[in-house]
């Protein structure tokens, strides 16, 4: 059994569960760091086992494009060719050629594209994303799709749902035909478009559920929506996805949007928010949003970023460190409160797990998201 | 006694040495990673900690200007700041200050600058300077000396050497009437100048001598001269050095140069070139200088940078992973790079130390020295 529901929650729609892959346990729900080229930026394995990360998330368009799929396979998969040896799921690059500004044009064979990086032209087709993935190695691997813009119409929505559909059609077609090549399975998750339509999403998640994938993803959201319309989108998803399947919403969020979503009955998440925010100075803390930057930092030599936090940065250095760091563009300090925010998430999902499992989840929920969405004032 | 000497070989002018510290023992001859910032460029503590630093070198100038000499004061030193509890030395600021573009005018009464962050206005003096050392608190704190450029005449040499001198006697009599603010000793290391005088240099020596430092730096060497001279200098100056105290060659150099350096009997010395050179994608090796971005390299999955090394890097990345990270310009990729050639310098160090004990570390550099200035082909 790949994915093992655990419990659903009395009281909301939260789920604990457990994904199963051939290099270890992913317990749910859980968010994902992002390793778009293969690596977090700037975190070590190292330091990513020391925050208890489960799995790890890659990107099939950035390595296509360096060092090439067929380099990773040579490497014996994208676990060995980056030295972390646990779970990890490969997005298909569906979004990123979707957000390309240089040339893109969407046939339904695929999508020719030329890269961002020296403006060569390229051909994605379902099949050549499966068979990259393939190649990857990960663990769990994404439905090449066609991303819907927000906001759109009823027709141009359906119009992009039918390229996901047809394309997720011939992906599994093409997988079921060609196995695995690095002697370990790989879970092929579909993914739910249809913008903001609700009757698209369900749509959706009938003709995906037909195909019969191993798991399910919603795409499409947090691309400019309001987060209550995303909390009501995934809501509206989960009570269709099938309950014997992990549900993923892709790109989100906040801590408070993962708990949002959690409570709607999401199983995983990644974002680059605790990467991004350590970049602008910002860190997540159990008292709430700390701008480390800010000069009334300063001076708190003996105060780390999070008292309540027992990471690597909190144990050793200082919120006015990590500004001094920050005010001199030094490397360090974002690896450091890199650190910090991705343990925090990381443990944050741990503390859901626990509170699920105590029954106790959703009063603490409700109180949490207040508090992790102040400000950190001195 | 803060210098120890324990031993001098027989077959050449290198000493085994140690340094004692209100922080630690340095053991000598010691390599000094650069942490200008109060950081060493992207490597955490731990790092230091693990590839076997004993001592950090930190700046006077920058500090001074970010996060400001106080600041750190109120830290509790550099030490605490930084969360690095070994021992520290500071430069002084003299050759940042003599390096800058900007407005700058030498007087006996110090140098008047504009800083390279803002162009704001400040004045050095000796006794401003060792304030601010006092203030950061280092261990080891130098001299503010006027650095002589390359080539320069006899005459110009001089009048350089006469502002370092005059500069040195008056920071020595503003510590001995202000000691240590922070509870623990500081020793103060004189600058030899003279450019590529011999003459001078011989002067400089005997009059540093008269003002009784705790220990002696080379300045003024490795500014553009070729290496020969750099080692005849340095040779000269240890001839008349006093032999009870540490010898200092400042911001040299690659690893043959401190093997050449340590049989002239030099005990310590910093360079930025292990973190610079990780950055443009060149790893030293006990192999030879290799140069990772290379695409020979792309496919060395199960290599490390240096079979023979334990570092983190060597331990858990390979050749073609490193070469992936640095393509994409991945802050990873510098991090572990620079943790393997700080500890290749580190071991060496130990190496030298070794055999310096058992008495053959002649043989053996001169050996090494061939290999390592080597290019590591494929």
């Amino acid at each position: 059994m790949f994915f093992e529901l655990i419990q659903t929650s009395e009281r909301s729609k939260a789920r604990l569960g457990c994904i199963h892959t051939a290099h270890g346990d992913v317990h749910t729900p859980v968010f994902m760091p992002v390793g778009t080229n293969a690596t977090v930026k700037g975190i070590s394995v190292r330091d990513l086992r020391e925050m208890s990360a489960e799995i790890i998330l890659a990107n099939t368009y950035h390595l296509y494009l360096r060092p090439g799929t067929k380099q990773i396979f040579s490497a014996g998969g994208v676990q060995k060719f980056m030295g972390w040896n646990g779970p990890m799921l490969t997005d298909s690059g569906g979004f990123q050629v979707w957000s390309l500004k240089q040339f893109r044009k969407i046939s339904d064979e695929g999508v020719h594209f030329q890269s961002h990086l020296d403006g060569s032209r390229h051909l994605f087709t379902p099949e050549s994303v499966m068979l990259a993935e393939r190649e990857i190695g990960a663990d769990i691997i994404m439905a090449f799709d066609e991303c819907t813009p927000y906001p759109s119409t009823f027709e141009e929505a359906e119009t992009s749902l039918r390229y996901t559909l047809n394309w997720t059609r011939r992906a599994k077609k093409w997988l079921d035909e060609n196995p695995p090549i690095l002697g370990y399975p790989q879970y092929f998750f579909g993914i739910v478009q249809g913008g903001m339509h609700l009757e698209l999403r369900k749509k959706s998640i009938e003709a995906l559920i037909k195909i019969a994938p191993d798991g399910y993803a919603m795409g499409g959201l947090s691309v400019g929506e309001p987060a209550e319309l995303m909390y009501r989108i995934a809501d509206f998803c989960t009570d269709y996805l099938p309950k014997n399947r992990a549900r993923y919403v892709m790109g989100v969020g906040t801590p408070w949007n993962l708990l949002e979503l959690i409570s709607r009955g999401v199983d995983m998440c990644d974002c680059i928010l605790p990467a991004k925010h350590a970049q602008d100075g910002l860190a997540y803390t159990s008292r709430g949003v700390l701008r480390y930057k800010n000069e009334c930092f300063a001076s708190d030599f003996d105060l780390p970023l999070d008292p309540d936090c027992d990471c690597y940065c909190c144990k050793n250095y200082s919120r006015a460190y990590l500004r001094h760091l920050f005010k001199t563009k030094e490397p360090l300090g974002w690896t450091l409160s890199a650190i910090h925010n991705l343990h925090f998430y990381l443990h944050l999902m741990q503390e859901v797990r626990a509170k699920l499992l105590s029954n106790d989840f959703e009063k603490w929920a409700e109180e949490e998201k207040q508090i992790l969405a102040e400000s950190c004032k001195k």
